[in-house]
């Protein structure tokens, strides 16, 4: 016999559908159909326009065989191209491949092959890089070129027009977009590979149709925001933006490079309301809003992610008018996954204790099922006393699908039932986790372990550090010591004992660097320093 | 040869989790575990509490035998043990159905013997008709007394006290609450049944956990919102809010009836900031704010469902600081499933136009799939020219799994694929739909079709009118006219005569009503008017 609640009760059309990023583009089209989708340097589209040339795209893909196994590849700056054809490939049902625009030709190249892209959208901005690429890769991906508008020499690289492909093809039907399966393949996002090779990270329809109206219920977005597109598409898919600001009916301004002078015109002149990236992003914008003498009414909404906002970025921010959320994730998990959860009585609190209480990493996200602090040899969670260090880890629906032909990382990565982060922290009695390193950036200098992310804490308080990172040197006698690399102000000068003197009034004696050397700072692609650079200059 | 996107990359336990509201309650107590979660009475208790009490009763729950198939009948006011059992009965696994309050005996009784009740939680201030829904029902239910705390006389119902069973029991552990499945049964709602039998609509953890986000999405409620229970809990489950409110670790306010001044007393003593409820609540409340004297500051956010709100009630929130959000659904979509979305330019129009622009059905919610008016004979969808009239319909995963234990009604539901709502209206050009009646409030006059609701937002524009509601009455000539029921304001006089007059002036003239009785509107338990009882009175 059947029991009550499963008999007749079955799933049919009417009341289930895959779970799927391309449902909030098809319903954005029609609930806002005449409002703004894409703003880029003055001209705008509408979500109806922008639908039909997605539809339209979508065709085009399918004509030159793409389909559920297909890897669609794009490498374009944060143009309307890249904001489309983060809504068209998945309703082609390809699967998204945004590569970084900063790698080298080299990377770009291992990309395409591992990837075995089959069709490979190029923004003339960046043929050099493609061109090269393409001469070292084994696949041979259809071409499809996206004019950047910078006049840029696209010869050598024979593809179609981005247009043309959207004008030969007729729209297709908007039901057909739909995944067969939420488990479905939609994106790849290849990691950083500081040391090896980079991995393919692999997304379901599932997990990004969650992470993109969660990342929107936990910023508590308004109806129709005014996104700028300050951070780069190819991280994480924007955090999933594009899908985020389809939700809620918003608009996507769109950058061609997130300079500063060109991010503070874009909020000035476009009314932009919420954007994203690293801290280094939130203070070059508060710097230059400072120097010109601009504050922001109404407030502007700052999404910071990839390392702890330090505390004068944040008092910065404040002044200027930004209000700032701090997340923390990886590629692995879409993206943020974690967010400082913010209580009204911290308001209260001196400007100090609220930087150190917003630089935490928080709790996780709604959508995620569990976040935890964990021994990674025993699993045992630690105790919530804000001491016990053990590794970050995650469990729920966005957790990627695993790595692409990795089947080895995969198994790695969730050995224990949970993705293990390789992140170090703690958790707090109230619940919110805070990171300490990477575990890879800890400093073990005579047994005792020291976060660099706590030294750098101390240095970015002094007037003079505009950015600093510390990392493990060699040390005769204790093994490893910090050592800091700092970029000064302009029109400040600091020497090195100076600096010592300062961070040995506010650390233990132990933790604090013993060689300063001031240096440009190297970066990767999203703005993160690159501590393994700075290690092989010691 | 499997597919490189399906090669390895599994669902796990890592990477996937059934969709459960049971995971925002959890969540809510590890992010929020100080913060307050219930109020009632000037007692508070933190979400760390609650959950805590959850899982022992949930605990006592299944020792009582509860699990997958057993229904959890719940016949009790607003009070924290309603909000307790939301969370604790889907933790149990147990189906939660929650019982309309104002019920009489014989559908009580109905109800428990066909949903197979095999516990009663019985509020004491509720005693009366259980204890006669008992003598009724052939279901024998394990009883759990809910004190009220009214004094009421609970003799005679053999039970155990609610405290007591939280008391007994050791918490479960949190990860032995989630279902095996998300499309596993976790509520029943019966409709209000005018008709017929009430039936029972059986929601699925996914359907639940999905519309407890996207409400509050759809809403963009900031966090730790404060939320005042004037809607009954027994409503499609309080229109998922006990979960949307966990989801932004918000708090609970309860009442022990919705009446004015209790409401208005909670939105000044507690600081509530959203409440929902019909529109004669909305106007209840702010009749008596501005009877008093009170504007509200910051505004109030009322979601008004249940019915279009009029647009002098509409004005008069304005007046008292209350932000109208106006929704529309049915029991079987979960609850309000459209909401009229606002448009930053509609705020510039004069009053007038907003209020009819406020009073659309609108958009469906960004979680629900598809929301169409089509022609209920061949499913084609009507034109988008706000005028030609059809079924409105829904699909997606905020549709009932089906009736329970009735698979003919659930077929004629779900009939050409979609959930056929009974409701027709329109869809206008901008995308946004509009309803127009009930299939069975349609006034057939003369061969023309009258839309009841279109009478009664004239007749609601009369300054000495308090509620209206229109119906058929039978005429000689013309088959069906229009009927008028109006209650007047306090110290107002109208005459039918003028009443009709009026009317006349603003509506096409086989519009108008032909009779108007000034008499006490019956309303169902959920403050809609009752026009089955008003037609038997002509």
């Amino acid at each position: 016999m059947v029991a009550k609640y499963d008999d007749g009760l079955d799933k049919c059309g009417a009341n289930h559908a895959p779970l799927s990023p391309v449902s909030l583009v098809r319903r954005a089209a029609q609930a806002y159909a005449e409002q703004p989708a894409i703003i880029f340097e003055g001209s705008t589209r509408s979500w109806g326009e922008v639908y039909d040339r997605c539809l339209r795209m979508a065709a085009g893909l399918r004509a030159k065989g793409v389909g559920k196994d297909s890897t669609v590849a794009v490498l374009c700056r944060n143009l309307p191209a890249a904001v489309e054809l983060s809504y068209a490939v998945p309703m082609s049902r390809g699967v998204l491949n945004m590569i970084n625009t900063r790698l080298g030709a080299d990377d770009v190249a291992y990309i395409l092959d591992h990837a075995e892209a089959e069709i490979f959208f190029v923004d003339t901005g960046l043929a050099d890089v493609a061109r090269q690429a393409l001469a070292l890769a084994k696949v041979r991906p259809q071409i499809i070129l996206i004019d950047g508008g910078d006049g840029e020499d696209a010869s050598g690289l024979a593809g179609l027009a981005y247009e043309e492909v959207i004008k030969a093809a007729e729209p297709l039907d908007a039901w057909d977009t739909m995944p067969d399966d939420e488990w479905d393949a939609v994106a790849l996002n290849y990691t950083s590979g500081t040391t090896a090779r980079p991995k393919g990270v692999v997304y379901s329809h599932r997990g990004l149709y969650l992470t993109s109206i969660g990342t929107a219920l936990e910023w508590s977005m308004p109806a129709q925001p005014r996104y700028l597109w300050t951070l780069p598409l190819f991280h994480c898919n924007g955090w999933c933006f594009p899908w985020a600001i389809a939700a809620k009916g918003g608009v996507n301004i769109c950058l061609r490079a997130p300079v500063a002078a060109d991010i503070l015109h874009a909020l000035q002149s476009e009314g932009a309301t919420h954007m994203c990236g690293a801290p280094i992003v939130l203070n070059m914008v508060a710097t230059l809003a400072q120097e010109r003498g601009v504050t922001f009414s109404p407030r502007v909404q700052f999404m910071a992610g990839g390392a702890a906002p330090p505390a004068a970025v944040l008092a910065r921010a404040d002044a200027v008018g930004i209000d700032v959320t701090h997340v923390y994730g990886l590629t692995e998990v879409y993206g943020p996954m974690t967010v400082c959860a913010w209580r009204q009585e911290w308001d209260k609190l001196p400007a100090e204790e609220r930087a150190h209480l917003r630089a935490r990493q928080g709790v996780n996200y709604v959508i995620e099922e569990e976040l935890s602090v964990r021994d990674p040899a025993t699993m045992a969670e630690v105790p919530p006393d804000g001491k016990t260090m053990g590794e970050i880890m995650f469990r729920g629906n966005a957790v990627m699908k695993g790595y692409l032909k990795n089947p080895d990382a995969t198994g790695s990565a969730f050995a224990g039932g949970h993705f293990r982060s390789g992140d170090l922290g703690v958790r707090h009695p109230d619940g919110q986790i805070e990171l300490k390193d990477r575990s890879k950036d800890i400093i073990i200098s005579g047994g005792e372990n020291i976060s660099s992310i706590e030294v750098e804490g101390v240095i970015y308080k002094h007037p003079a550090v505009s950015e600093a990172a510390v990392v493990a040197g060699p040390h005769e006698k204790w093994g490893e010591t910090p050592v800091a690399f700092v970029e000064l102000k302009q029109g400040f000068a600091l020497t090195a004992d100076e600096l010592i003197a300062f961070c040995r009034e506010r650390l233990a004696h132990y933790k604090c660097p013993t060689r300063v050397l001031f240096e440009a700072l190297p970066k990767t692609s999203t703005g993160k320093i690159q501590k393994t650079e700075l290690r092989k200059r010691l």
